[in-house]
């Protein structure tokens, strides 16, 4: 068995809007466990574990904790860095100065290797700490697990948008372009079928990274889809690319969506299609509410977040380390899961696109395997909506003592 | 009394997530006036009548309608054409061939003007009819109505969008620019600061096309709440301008910003800001979903858009006519309304400003005045949501038979 000691755990990357759920599913999981003193909570992830910012769990209110788990976004705030040799190294140091015997960091595949590293300098430094990745991403790109926490509710939202965003497009005979979330992974944007249950309704066409697309073909279909429906919604995700070559008047806005920062894609399509059907197009890119809507909070998805989170602790105080929690679907309807286990290196910088089996044969759409994988995950909130404008709690932040100098970074 | 006879409705401009709210308060109404014998509804509003594109509304399903009364966007389609001469008297050729003793139009100031032009049309003509305006804009810009049916929803989603993304900039300690519709009148930007009940909340800064802004305070002021709050959420109308002529640097955004296509505002404020803070900014455009994102419904505002409906076919029956239904508000805390009326001609091509006197000082915010005001009207739904995606009844669409020849706009 482990050793008694204390507990760090951190949030990393891009927020979700289950991602404190995992948060108070590891505090409430480790107030009814002995072997944890204190639970820290670093501020801004790895960022704050570098600079001795952490915060006791333990001494925030229960009731602050119980309404964290539906507040979106990072409550300890989050980090994009990425750790070199000598960060790690200072992590090991402010571990030992602060007694952490048990580490959990929640976040995507950058995030997993961070756990990984850390968790073989601790073996090799003879520390002995458990060290347990817990899974995080709207993009549900991590492999192994059957899905990841924060993808759910993403994934509810941008489904939602295209449904309410189809009516407004269907009421003008527009066409609409909905710009979602995803650089090299389309589930977010493939899931946005899920809605589509009567074939007038939208999105007509959807899609992924994970497909070149050829422009005419491209425009074919949204010219049949109009002729056909009287609007036409398309739903595309911001790492849109065409298959090069083709195109030859518009060659230079193809070049641009090879290469364009993200972000611009559905405005790109959006004037092209306008040209081509001269028919008006409108477009809305999701942006960031993706990560933190909370009106579209999936309950499966909290679930699953607080049950990840939980589950870490619980088998961190057991001894296992070296590990992230996963998701085990037992059932599709009723959705049931299991966590599970898998080895940090497994899932480490990995990246889980869209199978091309997923996808139809003219890979502008999803197959039914594809929306029976994803639906369940897109269920509905069941806690009341509140009448008031969202408001949140506020973490007291009782930060503890720094017990190192201070740590630059080196360049 | 009027004789009786059929009515027509259209829906006109943009949809808003309550305009079917008004459509089935008026339907509803109907039904139980035997003044009424068919009421159709105009397929995308004027443009409808002029082509007699015009359904059977009391051939729908009693569940349909009901289900209508949530569906956000209009249900009959909606135009934005602005009726000329030939084409108003075009309308009076279809009424009398449908024999149209009711004419209900459910729109902004413009469409107020339409329904004005229409009541004269009909007097000047000797055909007995009833023309009642029911106002409808997430504007908010209609003047004598306490506020407009549409504007609640509206507001209570941009407001809830607000809230949300600050949650996502605060991990970040980011800048973020949301840009909500509005392109002369500030009251939905305006209406995102009730959801800042404490300091540190979000919208720190509120900028309205009402005032032209000064690009020095404007940076000054992001300045000072940035590095009081460690983050900072900037809500800007897209019709937000500075005022000629001062920074001098870079007056090529500042004309891009004056002259630009709506929509582009959070891009270009935020890029600034990012220069001169040097910290990330986001930026979130809030995009047609302000008219559509049925799950911030307002119960208030879906209340009164039924009941403007509801008030608009009573008053027609018994006699009033050439007027626009109004809110007053006989009370704010709890909200109660009661539904009054004003000339057309008050109404029509009128545009309601937020008055000056409900910004602070700065003009980067609003007063406590302002807040009593817009508070209530974004009171959550109180209906329960769906835990499957949305979705939406089709009407049947039951047309009526045309009467008369096919009808060419003239150029």
């Amino acid at each position: 068995m482990p050793p008694k000691g204390n507990a760090l755990i951190g949030q990393s990357g891009g927020p979700t809007i289950v991602i404190n759920g995992s948060l108070v599913g590891a505090v409430e999981a480790a107030h009814k466990r002995d072997e944890i003193q204190t639970f820290y909570g670093a501020l801004n992830g790895i960022s704050g574990i570098l600079n001795e910012q952490m915060i006791d769990l333990f001494r925030e209110d229960s009731d602050t904790i119980a309404r964290l788990k539906t507040t979106p976004s990072a409550g300890l705030g989050t980090c994009r860095l990425k750790p070199k040799t000598p960060d790690l190294e200072r992590c090991m140091e402010v571990f030992k100065a602060h007694n952490i015997r048990y580490f959990f960091y929640n976040g995507g595949n950058d995030s997993q290797l961070t756990c990984h590293l850390i968790s073989e300098l601790a073996k090799g430094s003879d520390w002995d700490m458990q060290v347990v990745g817990i899974p995080k991403t709207i993009d549900n790109d991590l492999v192994v697990t059957d899905n990841c926490p924060g993808f759910g509710s993403a994934a509810r939202y941008a489904a939602s948008c295209v449904q309410f965003a189809a009516k407004d497009a269907e009421a003008f005979g527009a066409i609409e372009v909905v710009e979602v979330m995803g650089r090299h992974a389309g589930w977010l944007t493939a899931a946005t079928q899920v809605g589509r249950v009567d074939d007038y309704m939208a999105p007509h066409l959807v899609y992924v990274p994970e497909v070149e697309v050829n422009p005419d073909e491209f425009l074919a279909d949204c010219r049949s889809c109009y002729d056909e429906y009287g609007y036409l919604v398309v739903a595309v995700s911001e790492g849109f690319s065409f298959a090069e070559s083709s195109l030859g008047t518009t060659s230079q806005k193809v070049d641009e969506f090879g290469h364009a920062r993200l972000g611009g894609v559905a405005e790109a399509l959006g004037e092209m299609i306008e040209e081509e059907l001269g028919v008006r197009a409108r477009t809305d890119r999701l942006g960031n509410l993706q990560r933190c809507f909370a009106f579209a909070t999936s309950q499966v998805d909290l679930d699953e977040a607080y049950a990840v989170g939980a589950d870490a602790v619980n088998r961190a105080c057991e001894g296992e380390t070296d590990i992230m929690v996963t998701i085990q679907r037992k059932s599709s309807e009723p959705f049931v899961f299991e966590t599970e286990t898998t080895s940090l290196m497994s899932v480490a910088d990995e990246t889980r696109l869209v199978p091309l089996d997923w996808l139809n044969e003219r890979k502008n759409g999803v197959t039914e395997e594809f929306v029976e994988y994803a639906r369940p995950l897109l269920q509905g909130y069941e806690g009341p909506l509140p009448a008031a404008l969202p408001s949140f709690p506020r973490l007291r932040k009782s930060m503890a003592e720094p017990k190192l100098g201070e740590y630059v970074r080196p360049k």
